[in-house]
């Protein structure tokens, strides 16, 4: 069930098209996942949207590829996203992310959710050190 | 502000003075910041928090320290935690990281938090190739 | 699956019933969808439910009609409720919405999912001219 | 600061007035509390708000008092409402809410949030038997 | 769909055996739900998280188990976790929870969201008095 | 208090000073706020913001500017971020919002935050007839 219906010929567009060709060779796969079919209802959101996953998620910068999936992770979850949880789930596998590390990860989502609670239930207020204006 | 009072002598209590040797001896740092300050008000409550605290944060573990940072301030950020956003914002620069990292984890949990809203908001389904039962 | 089950024949309750009848005059439509089959297995909060709903979102008042669907649209989204992104995507289409539409709502609040994130985690400060207190 | 700003003489608008006298009589206390006086700005607001928090929260029902301002609190806290957290647990303890009811409520909360963390992020299958439309 | 999948005899790990066999003599029954047949996959984290579950939710306290589960609940609605809000509503019908009492629990739990979304949006100052410091 | 420091002279670097004075130009206004100015930590992360606020917020598009600001309001009240709230609320009256349209906008996104809470604490099955896939 969703929100948008996918046209028939989506690849007619040649804007979407662009894109998915764009999608292919930056992946080495012709697998398109659900996500941009749908964004494809309107090409200038599916472009300004690949645009940016492109340049943040597949373009190697000063953080780790699977350390970027494993944080987008994070807030997927926080935010439950069942389609990003999976999704970025399967590509932190793809990216060699071990049952161990996979583990260690929901360790921490879940210690952070929790003491996320504690703090805001207590409503502990924050330390001077903490404060990056005043250093 | 807050909803608890830490009492004038917290570490009259042994059971609190008992955990916070520990955080002093486990961060090698006389500083306890407030989060414990305020937990003190049930010994139990301050115990458990700290136990499972040092054994994911604290520990050597098959994530890099400053990964697990991220991690936290990802859900925190994400949750709206101002208090754990700041904590674990001083902690990620303590073990390290550099305005470039801070600036790409940004970056990067804000794409997260806007492609949960496309895919919330489309309704995306998931992709089968996503589900590992089916694998 | 659901948390509880709608009887048999919930319009044997004349409370009930006088609130299903409402909601067909109001919307001029036989159609009752499932929030409302659920919410009956209690009339009072059937009642007070839907003489909510009716009061802000089927009385004409200073927001149009389809504003105000697409209000809604994009609190159910940042929660997360897929029930509620599915209903009232489907009342906005059927007020009207197009898809230039439905795409610019979903680039507005996917960019404001996307700097919520950054102002919460840079905790910025909040500008004294954004009070309405002092002016 | 706020984003709205109380009227200099807010009770010299009678409807303003009625609800602030019903206020103090359901309260048994002349303190009218900052939300009611920012509430006020729209009368029509202020109204229909008050006349649900005092049904279902002021008025004898099947819940304990003090029950139902943890359940509030509980909500409060997941939301990162920091005026509600501390407004209802201000409730609380006057409705008797001890340290130790305080410490379990906040063991409780913290607990949900790390394992609706863990189960949204394993994306868990619901079992069939917690269907209640099935049985 | 999931994005761990449990192994085929998750039971021939003997740290798995002791957790089911602990969930099983704490319930009196033999039925072990999905959350730690997916959880198993890393026996550490199902051992820390039953260990903490049992502790809080399956040990007599100052709170009633009823309003235990209540809390749960509102928790996991509030966070959107579909599998928490099905596994707690059903332990609460376990262990008594009668419609007229989950009626009131939904009122509770959406009037809270809804003033805590107003007080957000109107960003009220927080009441000097709720200050806890303060006292 | 903020999690970053923005630099005594933040324009000597060319590109910051390029943004801010596209900031003003676009705006009509000296007035730089500080989400910009803390943004600038990272000139590439405060171009990119930018460019999608201007695109999306400063461009004639198929939405009138002040449904626009509204709508910003109500994802950014239901995520609890307070700087986005203070900033778009004034926005919003910039543009003209009157007090009665922004009572409307509290009505609406206090109904949707509560009637979400209703929809998943119920988990209502979504409705065949909303599914744009099968039409």
């Amino acid at each position: 069930m969703s929100t948008v219906k996918p046209a028939p010929d989506l690849e007619a567009d040649p804007r979407v098209k662009a894109v998915f060709d764009d999608i292919r060779a930056t992946r080495k796969s012709d697998f398109i996942n659900n996500m941009w079919l749908y964004l494809a209802f309107d090409p200038a959101l599916l472009e300004s949207t690949w645009r940016d996953v492109k340049a943040i998620m597949a373009t190697p910068s000063v953080l780790d590829p699977l350390v970027k999936e494993m944080l987008y992770i994070a807030v997927s979850a926080t935010n439950g996203c069942s389609y990003c949880v999976h999704s970025h789930t399967a590509a932190a596998k793809a990216k060699g992310m071990t049952e161990a590390q996979h583990a260690e990860l929901l360790s921490i989502i879940s210690l952070a959710a929790r003491t996320n609670q504690l703090a805001t239930a207590l409503q502990v207020p924050v330390d001077g050190v903490f404060d990056a204006d005043r250093n």
